[in-house]
């Protein structure tokens, strides 16, 4: 039994509110037990430098919090006057794991900015970010592609992220943020609808952690993941999850 | 008639949900029409240098703008690098208002931070900051006061903000974007419950303003300040209201 | 009776020196007592983005304050790496208020850099930044003409700018560096030489004030602008100043 | 066949050259092929503020690359004014990998600076800059020994890491660059002596990557740390590889 | 004859006017023909770090330029963010050229702050802040020794800096701006009043300059170093000149 | 007798090692004594702004040293966030320098990018990089002569720098970082193949030098630059010295 009475293999309340944001052309409210991030995404119409009449898109992430979603005031990164290391790890990661299942030659010269800001925190919320930015993509191309700006949805297959850990020498999924702070290993775990994996972050904090302990957390991530999609899948709705679907299932055979 | 259907001495629909981000000693999420703000209040037990050995205590405000709570995106002030100017004024601007109000050798060396930040904006985003801050700032200090770490309420009135300007000619009362962006004038007025001016920030918009239109937007300021005040007290309870009335009182009688 | 021997509506000395710097198009050296700030007008022939091939100029306006202008020598901005917040918040006040009397399509797309520097405070340095900015900007606007670079001095009225207060419970004007720190509070005024009101600012220096305190102050203020105005009409000479009441007047049937 | 002819699970030639710098407590010149870093490390007798008073000493590391060290020439971020992204993602790997060897409570409150600076870059820069780090560190820690200011060397055993990915459909071991830019999946693998863990990074690069491909890459990952803990031994020599050898059983036991 | 009507041993006109600011222990507004530069000294009763509690004092420099001191506006140093590269070398000379002639040891734990403030610029504005900061400097030391913070006057020497060049294969002293850009070697010449070199700084502006040339420059800066001391000494009065007088003295018997 | 057994007259021992980094269109790494510095040169086919459409090339230099190249540890200037002034006036001498002797105009439209980074530090770590740079420089600029892409080796002659100082009275060449740190003047040389000077940077460190030991200084500085580029024949190799020994000829006889 955990801190909070969940069980190893349990996820905590999840619930995504889509249009959460009325300017942005995709938006969700993603709550994943106390932890809460809003999640926008902007089309742009035009890429970086590198990609300029290469006919492909982009996709670039931001990710903050507010200065008390913790626990003790952290300290503007604006006034800093410098984004940190932490900040800069988790945006890259999120833009690298939409990257995956966005098809970005269907996109066009099109930049996708998702916007992942942390209103309350408690832990895990990297992998709420890509979850959620998940569906406030989905949205924001379905609206592109139904008033014709975009001729398909270019979104190659599902995508959800969760954590994992080994908590007092017992594998865990979805931590909270006592149990984070506590963990001897942490993972994160981003993977497809069609069970593949994106991005696998495994850390030993000061510690280290033997092939046994990687295969259960792997296990638990997997059926963390599975969870969140179907998550995801109800609350986008038959239309766009049909129209991924098949997507998903052109890809696997190409 | 305006072009939301508002009259020129009505304001927006107000809500202020108190405790919204579990974290913070206060916390609001007050909602200006389509403005939505998330302000939160934390209690420092230190003062910045220059007040150390001074047994007095010190206000600071923060305010930040999610990248997408506007039309177009933003793009952040940590990744500039910089706070801009707009943001500077605001913030110096919310800090000058609240300590109008409190009683800082009362508080003692505590630095109180009033964290604002709009998650989407929709016009009078600033002093929307004022009115839900100094929610949360009450919320802060009577917990603080409860749990004895503060002897009174230090608090020696109610105060709010609204905006009023001359839009196509007239006087209006609370302004949203597209008024705003209309506005030949826009004033800012901050006020305490017992109707004084703590700020007031007049600027013709590349334009200018005759004394009549003056004495006519800060008739409507006032209206608009005195419902917000009666929005702060219901919201807040008997309580506090009374705590914060009878402190008024003292101070109007020194 | 005042610290300094002046009455409550007695404006301190002033002299405006002009074409004080050999290369500027426009120069003067504005001395308020013993306030004394270099104002610069610089035209450029290009517009920032926004208004570009929009046929419509801009002005913007920086202020600095040299290291031991003040009592105490203050770090550069340039050493600390960057502009703080009083300082932004002054250059956008002097940009708005020249702004307002110079008819940026006449102007065509140019940009007018106003650079304010203080050399020696003694209090109301932005407002005898902007009454001396005016001057300079005049001057480089008037040569622009006669050179024909311009067809028409693209100023539509005078503007300057006095400060206000409260001290020691007495309304007084043009407050000196002892009596802006003691004042309760603290208003500033730009108008027109039509007499309106291009922007005001009043700040209850954590205090408050009342309707009828407001009245007496902007009464003042209103004496102190006319007087700047006439010093500015004595320095610029017949040429300009009918130039300026052509314009004014025009604007004024329109 | 690889591009440049070494079997799937075939290392580059490594050589790490001890003392290099002669200025630092420890220092190599690492080469992995065409890789080469400098790894120095400082012994600094104070702790960051979150541990003063603690007992307990800290690793911190950074890296850099030389402008040049690329195909192409990179800007200094010093010029740019600010870390990058990616550098600070690998510095807090470095960091991390290391703290997960070392005791921290043996060590007391020093600080241990790693620096890894690139000199010439062909792909696998950071796990090169953990390798050589480690025996930069092992032989600064020894001679604090030796002159008494350390009572044991606090190392709890061997690491090292190495990088394994899949190129054109096969999992290869220590990618080289024209490799690394190919590779479909990256991942990166930081292990102890004792073959446990420290830290696994597994990136789809815009693609994913199923159950079996990642077998097989932490196989390989397996072989290539081995060996190069094989090199780092033989480079420490006899007494060094004991000392740590009898600590990395004391902790298992434990 | 030069561009100016001068003959090529013979200065500009020089005029240095004391107690130019009211706040500053000393100041100065040194004009070098069309070279205008506002010198203040400000005494800090604390040192930099590495000299605390050595008994010995510091001198450091500042130095800026107007924005609009030269014939085409340059951007602000404070709004770039940073200092740059020019502006550096500039304050690092004439701190160097002090304190080659301040007893640090007598001035005891002070800091002397050089700020040399450029208003307008015709070439030599970082000899002419040399030449200006020593005057402001021995006022301001003065002022502290009368006072009675310290015992004696802690100048060793006088000290004045100037420019010679080669323009149009000619040697001449103290260019001038067009006479500045048109060079093809440019020395700065720091010297103190006892005839010894403090600083020479010679560039072969893209090109060189032959054994003959240098001695030709170093002779007609030794002229113009002595006509500016001279000018030092005429305009800080007989007690002063007599005061250090006698420490040159002291100084070159031991 | 110096500390290190050298004579006044003698340099130290001088290595200079061509093509060290691969990627680099010419690079070296020099040693003067314990001094090590690499040398690279890019060549970019662009200019700076100020010379587009011109014609005309452009030298800039970059200098750094890592954290460890010193006695003690340094932090880095990328971290610092910002380039010291140290570094800016190394970095604009070694690009003066080297501009000296290249001709810009039969350089065309190019920028060669000299980057020097310290990776052990032992005192003259900017004249080994000015003499460093100027053998990778001709590494690069014949490379381009023999694709094509250069019509001539655009080189007028060589150049080499050495530091010059008076220690302990003495006139010494060459000095090392505790005679440097030791040194009451410290004199930095820049000269040609042919003998003349390029950049003659004397400094008298918080003290001042006559004549006498200005011309023994320079003495000095002449013997040590002929030893230098000595070496850089010697290194070079019969084919590009005879290219530059023509050009040379040729620029003396114009």
């Amino acid at each position: 039994m955990r801190g909070d009475g969940r069980k190893p293999n349990e996820t905590r309340v999840i619930t995504i509110e889509r249009d959460y944001i009325k300017h942005a052309e995709g938006s969700v409210l993603i709550t994943v037990g106390d932890t809460k991030v809003i999640c926008t995404v902007t089309v742009e119409d035009k890429v970086p430098p590198f990609l300029r009449n290469s006919g492909t898109g982009w996709i670039t992430a931001e990710y903050g919090m507010l200065p008390r979603s913790t626990g003790t005031r952290n300290q503007r990164e604006s006034t800093r006057g410098k984004v940190g290391g932490r900040t800069m790890e988790i945006q890259r990661l999120i833009g690298r794991a939409l990257r995956a299942v966005v098809d970005l030659k269907a996109l066009g010269e099109k930049t996708l900015w998702l916007d992942c800001d942390v209103i309350q925190a408690d832990g895990g919320t990297r992998t709420a970010s890509i979850t959620g930015a998940f569906v406030a993509l989905a949205d924001a191309l379905h609206k592109h592609m139904k008033k014709g700006s975009l001729s398909s949805l270019p979104i190659t297959d599902f995508l959800a992220a969760t954590s994992v850990g080994i908590v007092n020498g017992q594998p865990v999924l979805d931590l909270n943020y006592p149990e984070d702070s506590a963990a001897a290993v942490d993972m994160n775990i981003v993977m497809t609808g069609g069970g593949k994996f994106v991005e696998l972050q495994g850390t030993g904090e000061e510690s280290s952690f033997s092939m046994d302990e990687l295969q259960a957390m792997i296990g638990l991530g997997q059926q963390g993941v599975n969870s969140l999609i179907e998550k995801q899948k109800a609350v986008l709705g038959e239309d766009i999850v049909n129209l991924i679907a098949a997507n998903a299932k052109t890809v696997q055979h190409t």
